[in-house]
């Protein structure tokens, strides 16, 4: 048996129950593969600043950093939102990621046969569609310095914030880039805007020199509004896209979107060493917190990935994966993917559904 | 009869030929609304480079000073993509905004029902949009200093943007697009990503503050990576948008490609005072230049926009654009937009057709 002590981070709005069906999938699995799972909660985003006075207390750190992965759910609500910056849910959120070193985010994009009719887009133009961004997550206008409002010497507020990329940071996530487009379809599509910014021009060098170490990697770019419009013209085309951490924050919410089931997605993000966080895409959706409504399926993606990039457990990987698309393949949906002839369930219902798979 | 002196900026690729059947067009109505217009030649971009060694020679920029309008085509072209960055085409677009102070650039984006099947969502989605997006054009990332490729202390490069707007900057492009929604459906939404970043911090408190002076005017906010998102998800729900410069580059293409038909899309960059710039939002493809294939209805349709926001000849504009719609109506396609039971027409061809009607 292999033990791991996972953080779990269920947060805000829908997090507590979709983290507990997850925590009961991977409890249902974890005989079947020799796994044995410590659960540890703790505080993140709304809940944290309730409780303590700050989205990201220095125990939560510390417990994520003793853990083998960071299993999170979802952060904020309306409640939150007037609060000054340094006391706001996704300030914890950012913290985490820079605290635990996360430099390389991975939120694949994949049509399901099953959901096709839920996308905005033509059946045609997204069957097949299996995508997957890489976003640098702990670099760029995120953390850039300076940053602030100032006061101009003609005495009127100034906002400043600072776009910037070391030769060093663009690497190390051009190589996660490379080796994650290695194991996929081969083709690495880095988007910048480097015929307006330096740091861009820098990016995309970078990106060009790595790819002499990735022959059997196809390396094309494309500037940041055309690779926008491109995957809602035709997002077939990509494979593996690299980007910034402004420019993957949008792209990767459009990959999104483009599935029309942003209740499906599940991200990683990683660092060189020490835990990756787990998370679904879609947020706390306070709308329709505690009323077994919320669509769990996401999180439960998100617990594969972990066992995948996380924890070096494919096969349970896959176990998870396969009961998932089983569970949809019989009909069962939450109610943001309901459609005429399927079976409308709760979020505890579709994890009985999971676990009986 | 009002004389006007327009400046022509014809450019690379498929430029030329757009810009005669523009030219054409104008000539053809000039009469009817008792107009007289002078054409005045100039280069920019990559032809610019060729003759006299830079994207915008000054007398361009003094050229459309001395106009009432300017009316540009497309720049660029593979061949000039690996100059330097002061010798690239881009770079005399970016410094005629500048010289010109065009700091509000208008984007209409609008379904035809004569074209609803270009787009790749479904036209449930898209049927009945129509909106403008109002980006700020001489500010933000692109123009923020510092900027530049640096050596760090340990010796490496580091890229680095400057994204910052004082408060009359924002001030002054929500003035104009609080006054455009009040020519449309009053519903303003403004884009930022206040929740990470202080420039968008100052912009949101911006037009927070004056929407009290446009109280008949409904302001919203999104951040960025939701407003891509629900641009894809559901277009219609949006009227007008206002965003910064680089938001504004990836959302206006975003809402570009809705339509499907980027080759039929207008643009309209404007300033305080002085002559405003218009030109299709498309780029000057080269790789059909000179074949007599381009559409050239987005370069006619920013002639009509020159009209209606740059000359103040609402009537003449409305023409324009009805005849238009009128050959679209009857059947007439470029290639671009060539579907069965259509008539395949080349750009001259096109050019003709609109001045019949
Ligand atoms: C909540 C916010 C700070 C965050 C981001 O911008 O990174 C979110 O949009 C995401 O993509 O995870
Ligand atoms: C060509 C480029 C500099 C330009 C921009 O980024 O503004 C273009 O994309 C546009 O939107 O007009």
């Amino acid at each position: 048996t292999t033990a791991y002590r996972i953080a779990v981070l269920a947060g805000d709005g829908i997090g507590p129950e979709i983290t507990e069906v997850t925590l009961n999938v991977l409890r249902a699995i974890a005989p079947r593969f020799n796994l044995d799972f410590e659960f540890v909660p703790a505080l993140i985003g709304g809940c944290a600043i309730d409780a303590v006075g700050e989205p990201l207390p220095a125990a939560t750190l510390e417990s994520c950093r003793q853990s083998d992965a960071v299993l999170l759910a979802a952060i904020g609500g309306t409640k939150w939102d007037t609060l000054p910056r340094p006391l706001r849910p996704e300030t914890g959120l950012l913290k985490l990621r820079a605290g635990l070193g996360l430099f390389a985010n991975l939120r694949p994009a994949k049509i399901l046969p099953q959901l096709i009719n839920a996308s905005s887009l033509k059946p045609e133009v997204v069957a097949g569609v299996d995508l997957m961004v890489v976003r640098e997550l702990t670099g760029g206008i995120y953390f850039g310095q300076p940053r602030g409002i100032f006061t101009t010497e003609s005495g009127e507020a100034r906002g400043v914030n600072t776009m910037a990329y070391t030769a060093t940071e663009v690497d190390r996530i051009g190589q996660v880039a490379f080796e994650t487009a290695r194991k996929r379809q081969r083709k690495l599509c880095s988007v910048d805007k480097a015929n307006v910014l330096e740091v861009s021009q820098l990016w995309r060098d970078r990106l060009t020199a790595l790819s002499a170490e990735y022959p059997d990697v196809e390396l094309t770019h494309l500037y940041v509004d055309n690779a926008a419009m491109q995957l809602v013209r035709s997002p077939k085309q990509f494979d593996t896209i690299v980007t910034g951490n402004l420019f993957g924050d949008i792209l990767s919410d459009i990959a999104a979107m483009l599935t029309g089931s942003i209740g499906m997605l599940p991200s990683a993000s990683l660092g060189a060493s020490g835990p990756g966080v787990f998370e679904p895409v879609h947020g706390s959706a306070p709308d329709i917190a505690g009323q077994d409504k919320a669509n769990p399926l996401a999180m439960v993606l998100s617990a594969a990935m972990m066992l995948r990039y996380g924890l070096n457990q494919p096969a349970a990987a896959t176990a998870i994966e396969q009961a998932t698309l089983a569970v949809l393949e019989q009909g069962y949906r939450t109610s943001d993917l309901m459609t005429e002839g399927c079976i409308l369930v709760g979020c505890q219902a579709m994890g009985e559904q999971l676990i009986a798979q």
